[in-house]
């Protein structure tokens, strides 16, 4: 019988928006079940959300660390199984790390932390616990990125040689943050978000997207980044020339401020032999160009596709999954994790998640692009 | 405090492609929890599905009616609230009106039952018992149908003189229901699905979405309706005039030989001032055309829009969601009016869902597109 | 060395639409000279066209009759080789008798004639005279048109089983005849277009094309004919069943009040083994469906296509080529045509256009449309 | 009366694929007549284009000098009114000067010259000897691409903060050079292409396309320039980080190795009230992307449009007007400047061209991307 596993989570109170989606995203395998929650610094509110959410009172707790402490002394088959952090980067730590020191297994939001120390803190902790930690860049859970990714590595574009990521968002065209937006609040204070605004909340996904994809790393880059919503105190925006370790070179651009744009994450990687291209708002759709023949429309669900492609899709061809159902499988792929170590087997290859290294690379990725949009100098190593 | 409301399913055993549909519908907005189930014909069957959804052995039932019977004797606190029926048409209507009949609310998947007498005895009995019955022609669970037809509905295309809508699908181009692939096995035979194929399965949804969208009944219509793969038993294309009761002149086109289609569901509706356009493989896209002005391109998450098309979006624009997500706004809105009704409150106007008068209308569309098939005269009245 | 081709001009006086695309598709490809015209009824304008578009204003005639009795008079190698007709339906059929009674070959816009009985006669005509005849159905002038018509004839699509032809535009949403609009006037006058309006002017367009790519003619139709603007004296909207000569299904319709379309005639064709689709308003992308694998994009210039398609294309792939090319494309083929005549050589088989042929059969499909749409019967017989 | 203005041409023999562009776009709008030319290096082969061309033996040159001193002596109503360069890049020089020395007007294919020094040399000859010098960088002459320079111009976006220019092919990605193709034999050998490659061939269209739609200058760059194929002894990709004289940021990159693109030049512009995004692949629609309300589809012929971009279509909206006829409003509008001059009047400012300034650009452009290529400082002023 498969019992769902049981879930705490840290943030995501009424009115935030990410904790929604992690929940939804638990929810809708089956397979996680919420059973206790932090999901405020303001203890009235965590209760009144709890509550909302169905939870017992006894579960709604008033901060991350009565929680951890009074679910661990909790029967086996009744506490939490692992934690999800939901909160913004400046508290992705502090919980994540309790968490792993009292043995739960824990999923967090990206970025990994506030800052690259803490990133370092968490790689360290994670490998001394043997615990499963998974960091939702959910983008990389669309089974047409995992295509991609399987075309690439199976040398059927050949060598790749130039990789174009972009993520451009509008919604931070005028100074949001002043109108007190709860979103932009705190992606616009560096106090809560970090030294990054755009590069941190979007550029990662991009810079993650594109190793992902390519199976290659980025080992210099040279930023220009910018600010350009008067008041503001992080960039909205940034253009950034990249090199990956084969040689391959690459643009990255990340803004907030890109007028009309909605969430327009895509990319487009050219090897030798063809090209393809992924964009997140037309998600299961993979165009796949050659060299004067015509080009392939991949889409999901139309066969033959790679295995890894296909255990990430529910329904037949022409249903469209989603934003949704790409972070739910972040949460089936690591709840199957949990339940493979559980079991003492090795987790399905098939069923990968994004974990804390990519989380560490994440953060060198902010550190980096924001020392080169400082720097006179041309490139700076990744 | 918001409890889950308790689901009982008939249908949906290990390896239903509808019956997960349903449950992820159910689960995605963490309303609703299954708790019984009667998945399968086959009694071991029905017990293997539940215990891998998690379900208690004891909720885990034989057939329909045991279930119907036991969980009616369990405390109102414990037993099933509602009844979801997911199985093949020919199987709708005993356990639709045997839950009615036992005070249990339905929803059930379309078209409503395996012929009229059936559908009007269901909507005799839903009267009767005051009962919430939704059908879930899911379709219409998307926000930017919900914007097309208030867009309609307050006058922006002025009065509609014409409709387009098609449903092409390519999956049964050979003869699939030979290779016993399930789907295709119930839906080409005339014991399950009824007296059309093609038209029942998805001709139905056109006519649904056409009639949503527009406001507008089809008065009369002249079908064209073929079997092209030999051997097979029911229709599996259909080409329809409409004549709506405005005076709009219409097509409607289905298909499953439609080689190459995935599940191409659009329509196109066009009135005096302005036409729009939306497909369902790209679902949250909805263009609105002008007399010399520029198209617009109305998105999800994009204002302003139509409340009734808010109110059923989760996440910002660009995020796109889908055929889940859209199927799942259908048991939201179903729940809400179960809780709505539950606290003697009017439900909210704007969380709409298919009821069985468009069943008894869907049916009436089968019963007619397959008469005029058959005749040589040109019109039947609808 | 490659003399010019000489051509004559009956109607396209200043203002009119049709001839200025006319010339200038003659100019495009270098082979053919306008020498003379009968621009206009009016003999004031038609030498001020023939003015302004720098002819000799001894070349410019007051009316085609006396520009055939000069011309004809003229040196062999001074006089126009070809006349090209660019008046409204009701002048077509005069002229061009006239023309291939003095040995003038002939290229006419469509449709053919005022009606069935002109057509007739016409074809006759050039049956005795030896002289070839084009009919500018443009449409069949695109390089992916060519190809979609060549994929069918190699069998790649498998046998066909259904058509859909669409052509909407939203023009004459509105009563814009009384405004005196050129266009417009004509179109909608019965003593000027004949016994149809749309389906006339854009409906013979669906119908030659659907023929030309599939390679099969329409036996049967049942129609749905409209006039929705208030006043008009013609048709504005049509909606039809067709049936084909190999069983294959279909339909056509054609608006000119789909308010909010430009041009948008497309087709889409599906065979046993796979589906295409082609657009006028993105011609150089031709869309190949596929059972089960990913859908192709096929592109002018981008191989490996059919000779026929290759050779109507005169620019790199990526250099968008549209309206005036196809149109340009017919042109080029009859002049090729009359050069191989005039040699004594046969044409290239590659290089087709349009002929009286399609003219009748166009004629053909305008008097069983008409009636069909009057008929209580359901299917008329082409 | 209107005369046809005489051409005469330097390049363009049979088998070049610039030299049919130009004549067709100079033919098209009956405006311009090929009159002479000088048509290669090879006299012979010059004699046989001319005659392939209808052109007398006469006027057929074996070189331009001698095209242009012979046709200097001609009477004034005879000889060619001005020249049109269509050599590769190391032949622009000689034939521009001589023409300019000698009273012709020039049009002239980009980039302008060989390097910097003859692209001055040009400007003070033009500036000297008052004649009209055109420049055909042809994918300014869309209607579109008028439209959205306009609506920049009259502040409908607002300020601009943000510019992404793309010009990938991939008709490079292998070593097609060393097969002796034409077109890739001269673009990659820096005798005949200058120091550039793809940034000559198809980066200066970018540049100049996105100066001449914003309207603003760049001031600095940042480039990246790589060789990608083994043997290839120019630059077949580059990647541009681009500053602009109002503070607006910005992304250039071109490449010729991008496998699987046609000619895939694209611009999108945000400023802080909106943004818009063009594709040269599909010219006649231009999206203008608006905050928070929905995004608007710009079409050629769709009203309401700025007059400067009506001016530039021919055929109603839904007819694709291409890339042949955006190079025919280049000659076209070079024609009505020279009528203009000839007739002593003001030239009509709406009918644009550019001119041996944007030539100058291009040229900088050029030179400073290769630059900064090779530099280690980050940025090179422009």
């Amino acid at each position: 019988m498969k019992n769902k596993l049981r879930m705490g989570m840290v943030g995501g109170g009424i009115g935030a928006f990410i904790g929604g989606v992690h929940r939804i995203a638990a929810a809708m395998d089956g397979e996680i079940e919420l059973v206790c929650g932090a999901f405020s610094g303001n203890p009235e509110k965590s209760r009144a959300s709890g509550a909302e959410l169905g939870l017992a009172p006894d579960r709604c707790y008033e901060h991350f660390e009565e929680m951890i402490r009074r679910e661990k002394r909790l029967h086996p088959d009744k506490r939490m199984q692992f934690v999800s952090i939901v909160t913004p980067n400046h508290l992705h730590f502090a919980p994540a790390k309790l968490a792993l020191q009292n043995g739960f297994p824990v999923i967090c939001d990206k970025p990994l932390s506030f800052n690259m120390k803490e990133a370092l803190a968490l790689e360290k902790l994670v490998a001394q616990s043997g615990l499963i930690f998974a960091l939702t860049h959910n983008y990389t859970g669309y089974p047409m990125v995992k295509q991609a990714r399987q075309m690439i590595r199976h040398g059927e574009l050949g060598p790749i040689r130039k990789v174009v990521v972009e993520y451009p968002q509008g919604w931070l065209s005028t100074p949001l943050e002043q109108s007190g937006q709860k979103q932009a609040d705190w992606r616009t204070d560096p106090a809560r978000s970090g030294i990054a605004g755009a590069m941190g909340d979007i550029g990662t996904h991009a810079e993650n997207l594109a190793e992902y994809i390519t199976g290659l790393q980025i080992t210099e880059l040279c930023a220009d980044i910018s600010t350009f919503v008067p008041g503001r105190r992080l960039d909205d925006d940034g253009n950034v020339l990249l090199r990956f370790e084969n040689g391959a070179k690459g643009i990255l651009h990340a803004s907030q401020i890109a007028a009309g744009e909605e969430n327009n994450l895509n990319i487009r990687v050219y090897g030798e032999k063809g090209g393809l291209e992924w964009r997140q708002m037309e998600p299961n759709t993979l165009l796949v160009k050659w060299l004067d023949r015509p080009t392939q429309v991949y889409r999901t669900g139309v066969g033959p596709l790679y295995p890894e492609a296909q255990a990430h899709a529910r329904i037949p061809a022409g249903h469209p999954e989603g934003y949704l159902e790409a972070f739910a499988n972040i949460y089936r792929n690591f709840a199957r994790a949990l339940r493979a170590q559980a079991a003492g087997e090795m987790p399905d290859p098939m069923l990968d998640f994004p974990s804390v290294r990519d989380g560490v690379r994440g953060m060198r990725f902010i550190e980096k692009v924001i020392e080169s949009g400082k720097s006179k100098q041309k490139w700076v190593k990744f």
